[in-house]
C-alpha cells in the first residue's frame, strides 16, 4: 500500500508570526498528524516552523519546499526538505502539492500562495488571516475556521482528487 | 543612452475582462506608451491584450512574460515574447520586471501577481480591483486610481529604482 | 533526532529507459534504502520509477519532485510527490535537493540535470551516461561508476553538507 | 506588421569568458542586429555582455533574463531586462524564448541551457563549446560552426517556427 495515496495538506503563514498564531500552527500540526497526513509547508520558521513541530511531536511526515539555495534554511522539524532554488516562485509548488491548504495569519507570501491555491482550485481554510473583496463585493472562496481542529476537519472534507 | 534606463511598467488583469476593463486597459497602454514607458505583462488575453494593443497604437513597447512552451499563446500587440515554460509562477517574473504594477479587475492570478509585488516592495496601483483585509483589519497597500491617467501618474510617482 | 540530518540521494535518468538501464536503477534504489538513503527523483517512468520501485522494496523512502500540474503524474512508488507546475525548470530543484546524484543512461533533460549539480558542486556519478567535453578538452567532472553498488558507495562517500 | 514576427535568437555563454570568446560574441550580437533579429541572452556579463554590446553598437534589440531580484544586475547593453527572481531556472526561459541558440564557450550552466534547448526541439549552434557523447557515443545535437557569421547564418537557417 503506497502513501501517495495519503492526503497531503499544506500549511501556510509567516515566517515571522504572533505567540498566538504559533499555537495555532502547532496544533494544526499536531492535528493533521493525528489523522495521518502529511504535512507540506514552505519550511521555514514562524507558522511553518510552529506547525512541523507540532506534527512532529505526534510522529508525523513533514516536508518543507524551501525557496533558496541550501536545506540548511529548513527549520529542524522538517523531515524531508526540497530545495527548489526558485526564491518565491516556490510558493507555487507548496500549495500545488497540497490536496487542501490552510492559511494560517500570514503576510503578502501567505496572500500569493492563498492566491495560486484558490487559481488551481484548491480549497484555503483560514485561520485568523486574510479576507477580501473584488471590485467592492466580498469574496467568500476562503473558508473560515475559529480552531484548530475545525480547520483540519474542513480541510480534509474538501480536499481535491 | 541605453533604454534599460527606462521606465518599465507592468499591468495585470485577467486573460477574460469585461468591456470596461479592456477599455481602461487599453487607455493605460496608451498613456503608458506617451510617457516613454515600457508595458510588461503576461502576454496573453483580455486585459493583458488591451494594454499591448493601446501602447502598440501609440508606438510603445510591449514585453509578454508568457507562462506556457510557445510564443504562439502571445497576444498580437506583444512585441518582445518571453517564454518561460514555468506556468503561473511566471507571475512573480512580470511584477519583479517592473518599477510599478497597475492592476485591472482580475481573478485569483492577478491577486497573486499583487501579493508578489508587494511582498517585493514594488507599489500596486489599482483600477476596480482586489481589496485587502487581514486578520480584520483593512490593509491599504493597494493604491487606488479612477482613471487610466492617474493610475499611470500614480505608478509613475511612485516607480522604486 | 531529525530525519532531515539523512543524507538524500537524486537518481536521474531518462522517463523511458532500456531493460539494463531500469535493472540499475532498481538496484540503485534499493541500496540506498538499504543504507537509509531517502531518494529523490523527477517522480516519473522509467529511470525514475525503477530506481523507487528498488527502494520502496526495502522500504525506503521515495520523494518524486514532478514537473506538471498533478501528482497523478507520479509513479506508484513515489511516496511524497512535490507537484512544481513550473516544467522542465523542477529539475533544478531534483538536483539542488540531493547531496549527490546518481545519473543513469538518460537524454537531454538528464544532462540539464547533469548540468545543474555541477554548476551548483553537487557531485555527479555516472552509469552509462553523457560524458562531456568542452573546446576539445575532456571533462572528467561526472565520476564514472560500473555497478550500482559502486554508485552509491561514491555517491555517499561524496555527499556534500 | 508587428515585431513578434521577428526572429528572436538566444546567445548563451559563460559570466566569465576569455577575449577570444568575447571577439566572437560581439561579432554575434552586431551580425544578429543587421539581419534585424531580436538578441535574448542571460543579461549578466561576459558572454552576454559581449553580445549585447555588439548588437546594440549596430542599433539592435537586447532582451536579458536575469536570475536575481533586481534589474540592476544587467549588464548596460541590455535594453529590456526581465527580472525573474528564480535563479538558475530562468535558463529555461532564456532558450525557450529563442527560434534557435548560439552557444560560445560557457561552463556548466551554459550545458543546461543547451540540454533545456535541445530537449524542446530548438536548433543549437555552438562555437567553441561543449561537446558531448553519450554512453560512448558522439552526439551530433550540437551544430558546429567557426565563426560568428556562419553561426548567425546556421541559427537562422535552422531556425523554428
Amino acid at each position: 500500500m503506497l502513501e501517495n495515496k495519503r492526503e497531503l495538506i499544506a500549511v501556510i503563514g509567516g515566517s515571522q508570526c504572533s505567540a498566538q498564531e504559533a499555537k495555532l500552527a502547532e496544533e494544526v500540526g499536531r492535528e493533521l498528524a493525528r489523522r495521518g497526513v502529511i504535512l507540506v509547508c514552505g519550511g521555514l520558521g514562524g507558522v511553518m516552523e510552529a506547525a512541523c513541530r507540532g506534527a512532529s511531536s505526534e510522529g508525523g511526515v513533514t516536508i518543507g519546499i524551501l525557496p533558496g539555495e541550501s536545506r540548511q534554511a529548513a527549520n529542524p522539524y522538517v523531515q524531508f526538505p526540497v530545495v527548489t532554488g526558485i526564491g518565491y516562485a516556490r510558493n507555487v509548488a507548496v500549495v500545488k502539492s497540497a490536496q487542501a491548504v490552510i492559511a494560517i495569519g500570514g503576510s503578502y507570501g501567505t496572500l500569493s500562495e492563498i492566491s495560486h491555491a484558490l487559481q488551481s482550485g484548491i480549497p484555503v481554510i483560514g485561520l485568523n488571516t486574510w479576507s477580501l473583496s473584488r471590485n467592492g463585493q466580498q469574496d467568500n472562496s476562503i473558508i473560515l475556521a475559529q480552531t484548530a481542529t475545525e480547520a483540519v476537519n474542513k480541510a480534509l472534507s474538501l480536499a481535491i482528487n
